[in-house]
């Protein structure tokens, strides 16, 4: 039955798993098939033609696995390849993680002076700023490129000094902007959240669009009448599956320390045969 | 005639860069066809069957180019892939940065206490180790992955406090074990030399692979006869033409800023199909 499949999201590699984890704690009756591209990661740095081949190569693997939904958790692959990804998709709905953010910015803000974090492609992009004044068209947006927060994610620095002194660099240029919200527009930021609220004080709301992208899907599943509302047997087996187009062991590492279940294993698919 | 044919030299993505300008000074009389593998950089967070797969389309596409030579500029695919690349490389000579690195730090090394930085797969594949006992069995060889570097480099953060920092934290275990040369076993590295040779003083004898590399050529070309020795004529083309899988722009702006030529264009080749 139609409600009892899995939703597919997507990511360049690991961070996408921060999205996993607000769907798992928003919605633990789904089942998710996650796949992260490990083999071509990051997404950030390269081309939109290049995000847009490799998205559609990511939707058509989805569809071989019976899913019900598509959440696109990579800001750089919702910012740049949103029309191929639903072109890709066929009828399936597919929600990324861009939209909600800025929704969620626009309420978030008093003085309509927003600022977002992101990839260098994401950034080059304006999605966010489009976004926003779509909803909102006082606001304005100010965009920062942080190239370096994911390399130090990825490395384990994230309690420390050398993480604090690159954040502050990075955001410097937002805060004299007296911006009142904060967009943590890479899927990886959200690991950074508490040293990024320490660094910029109580007075900036910072939006995780992970976190509203997991309420956007539960109201667009139950509006679709496609949400999952037969709780799962003992019996049944374990609700979600991880692929990866590389490095299984790393990721199953890594998405251990970041999901609130057990990874067990993650297995490999040859991507570009999609 | 086989003497005229172009070198090609690859690298996962710009870092390359740092052999080619190697090549162009000490072999002047030389053509280069370079491929940077820019979708899928970088390689050094990837697993070994990854780099050997991509490395193999590169030397399958490096040959529709009638070259006379392949220069792996990539310590990652060196590492990891040699005997792929030289057996899809079929006859042509192919040299890799690692044997002509390793060489020169034995030579440079009174004490024999030897250190390493690269990506993390280099480190982890443990060829240099292997090389420099190969030649030196008193050897002691300590490796550190610094996977910092290369975004650091590329952010343009060269001369900077926050390199600074992120540099003596990698070099600080070294400097522990008492080296006396520390090979520089990523070509990002090279770039940041002279902060290196700041950090740590000048006891330590730095090992640029890139530079002995060239120099192995060199010997090789004239060992096989393939050296070219006619000087080009003033109406001849443009002797240096460079490849890549994405982002051609950035990557010639990166190129002007390395190089001691001219890079006019650099041109997109759809790399997964070779």
């Amino acid at each position: 039955m139609l409600k009892s499949l899995p939703i597919g999201v997507f990511d360049s590699g690991l961070g996408g798993l921060t999205v996993a984890r607000e769907i798992m704690r928003n919605l633990p009756m789904e089942k998710i098939v996650y796949f992260g591209d490990t083999a071509r990661v990051p997404y950030g740095s390269k081309s939109g033609q290049t995000i847009k081949r490799y998205s559609r190569q990511i939707v058509r693997f989805l569809k071989t696995q019976e899913i019900k939904a598509i959440v696109v958790a990579c800001n750089t692959a919702t910012a740049l390849a949103m029309d191929e990804i639903r072109e890709e998709a066929g009828g399936l709905p597919v929600i990324g993680v861009v939209e909600p953010g800025a929704r969620a910015a626009c309420e978030a803000s008093k003085s309509g002076r927003i600022g977002v974090i992101a990839t260098r492609a994401t950034i080059g992009s304006h999605v966010y700023s489009e976004a926003i004044q779509g909803i909102r068209s006082d606001a304005s947006v100010i965009g920062k490129a942080c190239p370096l927060l994911v390399p130090l994610v990825e490395e384990g620095w994230i309690h420390d000094k050398i993480t604090d002194e690159i954040l502050l660099r990075y955001l410097d240029e937002l805060l004299e902007h007296d911006i009142d919200a904060l967009i943590l527009g890479c899927t990886h930021y959200p690991l950074l959240r508490s040293e990024i609220r320490r660094l910029i004080g109580d007075g900036i709301r910072l939006v995780n669009p992970a976190y509203e992208t997991a309420s956007e899907l539960k109201r667009l599943l139950k509006e679709q009448g496609l949400d999952n509302d037969k709780l799962r047997d003992a019996g049944e087996p374990y609700p979600y599956r991880f692929y990866v187009s590389d490095e299984a062991e790393r990721f199953a590492g890594f998405a251990n320390s970041v999901l609130p279940v057990d990874v067990k294993n993650a297995r490999i698919v040859p991507i570009e045969e999609f």
